[in-house]
């Protein structure tokens, strides 16, 4: 099963956070491939830190190297598609492996977007993927063809956001 | 602040629980009030047992009564509408209480869909919301009211879901 999480409004990697828990809940093995997100930690890292939740059944991989091109990003682009590469060869791996049930690819889409990766080269890894086992791809600017593929899809749609009125970031909200 | 997701699509509930894995792991502490969910265990309770995360910082109470007028159903619809006055009642106390810095009400909307409570009435709960203190309302066709009222409102739009194509609900997917 394929599932897509898109769209500019928020929830989207906090739905998969959701998903994995209740995954992990229900006795499934999860691996959590971040694709932007480097080494920060958020409030589902300490969480997971916390509650000891990190196991041979559930692994979160910060594979990014944080924001590109924004929010003061001073790495060469070269560096970011290079970690995102290396992202992708991890899915391709985790794919194959019986190990995991469900695999998140947190913000994917926004690395296609970002043209650190293809969606050719996504697709081609999701085509060999055993009809046991979930994948979420996560991130606003979904390509079409992951849509055309997915079982489901949601569009999480912006109504409203505080940003717009100059609000800042929240802990324990946005990160 | 006031957050809603709303909208037909999956990722509504799913997107509140990764906000309350954020907020603990921020060191919020999480009260999720469940409007209809009644006693019948999710993905998500299990994790919560197995990882022991229910505690005096965390906590979920199931106070519906399961689903109503569909699945088969047969509770007194007189039953649903105590259960989700008394979640409400509980709502009001909670908001009062300097203990919870989230709190979550999962499927409120539905409840107020079905005429189990009035939107009237959450609008009056909410007016005295601190400031500090964040409410999360979750649940299909919210009422234009709560939209108004928010800080962040996202709708969940349903692109694809297998249940149209005759696909069941599936363990550490939909629960």
């Amino acid at each position: 099963m394929i599932i897509v999480f898109t769209g500019n409004g928020k929830g989207k990697t906090t739905a998969a956070i959701g998903q994995a828990i209740r995954a992990l809940g229900q006795g499934r093995r999860v691996l959590m491939i971040q694709f932007i997100k480097g080494n920060w930690e958020t409030g589902e890292d300490k969480f997971f830190k916390k509650f000891k939740v990190q196991s041979s059944r559930f692994k979160v991989v910060k594979a990014g190297r944080g924001f590109v091109k924004i929010f003061g990003d001073k790495l060469p682009f070269s560096e970011h598609k290079k970690a995102a590469e290396n992202a992708l060869k991890l899915t391709r791996t985790a794919i194959k492996l019986k190990k995991w049930d469900l695999i998140i690819l947190d913000e994917i889409n926004v690395a296609i977007d970002l043209k650190l990766i293809k969606a050719a080269e996504v697709l081609k890894i999701l085509k060999n993927l055993p009809e046991e086992k979930t994948v979420i791809l996560t991130g606003r600017n979904s390509p079409q063809s992951f849509i055309k593929i997915a079982d489901l899809v949601t569009e999480m749609k912006e109504i409203k956001h505080p940003f717009k009125k100059g609000k800042l970031a929240q802990k324990g909200i946005e990160f």
